[in-house]
């Protein structure tokens, strides 16, 4: 059973999920998790395999009697559903809670060989649909204060499986480096009077060096500080702190966005691994009298998809200081992607 | 040349270090970077091709027109020594510095195809006392804020390089990450009148079952809220705030310790790839009227050795949340540790 710990140095929880371990002799032969070894015919999340997974909890059908679209449990949950936080203070210095919590895997296409880039503004749309839906449940449960869509993309990037897929975790505490993220956002709406998003997207689409896409209602841009070669932020050009109130319109243009982006990278880049987030105001579910707890939605928050490709190893020193080498200059990575065809729709 | 980036949304400073950059399709092909390629003959670290590297910085004498321990520039440095930190602002929005700092490579052994726990404890302890002296010259630079001496072991860590080797990094500033931890021992300082790592090191003693190793004067634990499968810390069982303060007899202890404790590692999980950090006060330079800056000692910190085994991936929901999924409770890992023979000196 998952259980969340916090130690007196970092201000960080830990999920340990003892059910997703191996033994200290699986380590030593590292081939065993290749996910490149997995055919379709294996693979739980192909049509055809529903059971090996567990039972589907959302799908967006084909009109033929199968999917488009499954949303499934994750089979080794990091988080679980519980009847009690069970939050408590160990030994004095440490604390700890159950692990509760949600996590879903959205398996983005039944077409195991094909990826984001490959699938039509269709099949994006239908998939950002199911994100909207998901998150929307996810967010109503009580436990839930986060919930975290992300999406790990080849084995460098921590995939276990390559058949494309998203994961959702809802947990039961806004995380630090949300939190943080939020509260400056905060800090700056109330001196200014203005989202720190808008403004640093005016400031980058006056500059133009880092912008890589600017239709569709959505900015693309290299950030300026960022930690990793050809890093890359997607940002709804109108503000907006929920990703869960998109527009139907803005749903194709993050499709057709999403689409442009990840086929660039490809192109450039190869097979790339990545990361992407989704990062968005916290669950609007009013907590009142209950101090740590946010129990506004917050508006000064600005949602916002996180791209970051896999090329550099996070290393001693990074783990060491908490900051980041990066070799490439975010204009010069935003120059390399805006001279690389978008596969033009 | 390098340059130090913060945007206005976290707090961290990057490092743009373009030196170090490759083209885009230098990243489709991945093997080129395979340290497990190089032959003694081309390595860079071995005796005989000190002049495929910079100029000698210090080193240990072997008594025979030789080396023991050879320390290095880095050729590719992520930071310089500059004239100017040419702190600025950049947009109002961004902050930017000069890449002012050292970076140095300590090659540990002549012998390309040791690793720490193969060498002796006199080997050992030369190596420890070129880490001390390395850091007290480079924490008496002026610019330079704090030093970090790490280690990456294995292409999965970092190394790109296979010959033993650790690296040193002097900061124009102190990283967020260690003023995170640095505020935090001085607030419980403050409040109790005692050091926080102390008192953490003495409740493990009492508890026993994350401690790995209690020898030497030195206490290896996996800590309460471990974010990786066997994380350890090594921390000297009496209070020392500053690495460069430890006594020859402590070396020796520290030398023994790490034997141990990498012997138990390698024996337990084969050649896993891991990074090792040493934490210690910052540099004691009074910077006075400059706030912001450390201008005290901070007597009320603690040093200590983390050492991060690279067995699971860091993917999407790390980097969305700034928190971990770790499989192995710390307490079945200080037991599987336990039980592995130590290689007894």
């Amino acid at each position: 059973m998952p259980e969340l710990r916090r130690g007196p140095i970092r201000d960080q929880w830990v999920i340990i999920a003892p059910e997703r371990a191996k033994r200290p002799s699986d380590y030593k032969s590292s081939a065993s998790g290749d996910p490149s070894s997995q055919a379709p015919a294996n693979c739980p999340f192909c049509p055809g395999n529903e059971s090996m997974t567990p039972p589907t909890i959302a799908e967006a059908p084909d009109g033929k009697g199968s999917w488009r679209v499954r949303v499934i449990p994750n089979k080794f949950p990091a988080l679980q559903t519980y009847d009690e936080l069970g939050r408590a203070a160990v030994h004095g210095m440490f604390d700890r809670m159950n692990g509760v919590g949600d996590h879903e895997v959205v398996i983005e296409t039944p077409d195991h060989d094909l990826e984001l880039p490959d699938l039509d503004i269709e099949q994006l749309k239908i998939i950002v649909d199911m994100y909207v839906e998901r998150l929307r449940q996810l967010m109503a449960r009580p436990a839930s204060r986060y919930v975290l869509l992300f999406k790990n993309h080849g084995r460098e990037a921590g995939a276990s499986l390559l058949h494309p897929h998203a994961q959702i975790i809802a947990t039961p505490i806004v995380p630090l480096e949300v939190r943080t993220q939020l509260n400056t956002a905060r800090t700056y709406y109330e001196r200014k009077e203005r989202c720190l998003f808008c403004d640093v997207m005016l400031g980058e689409l006056e500059a133009r060096h880092r912008i890589v896409d600017d239709r569709d209602d959505f900015v693309v841009w290299t950030p300026y500080a960022s930690r990793f070669p050809f890093e890359l932020l997607i940002v709804p050009r109108k503000h907006a702190h929920d990703f869960t109130l998109i527009s139907d319109e803005d749903r194709y243009g993050l499709a057709r966005t999403l689409k442009r982006t990840l086929t660039r990278l490809r192109t450039l880049l190869g097979d790339v691994p990545y990361n992407f987030v989704l990062q968005t105001a916290p669950n609007p579910i009013p907590r009142p009298g209950k101090p740590g707890y946010w129990t506004t939605l917050q508006y000064d928050y600005h949602w916002r998809l996180e791209i970051i490709p896999r090329l550099t190893k996070v290393a001693g020193f990074e783990w060491g200081t908490g900051f980041y080498i990066n070799p490439m200059p975010p204009e010069q990575a935003a120059q390399y992607l805006r001279e690389t065809p978008d596969d033009p729709l």
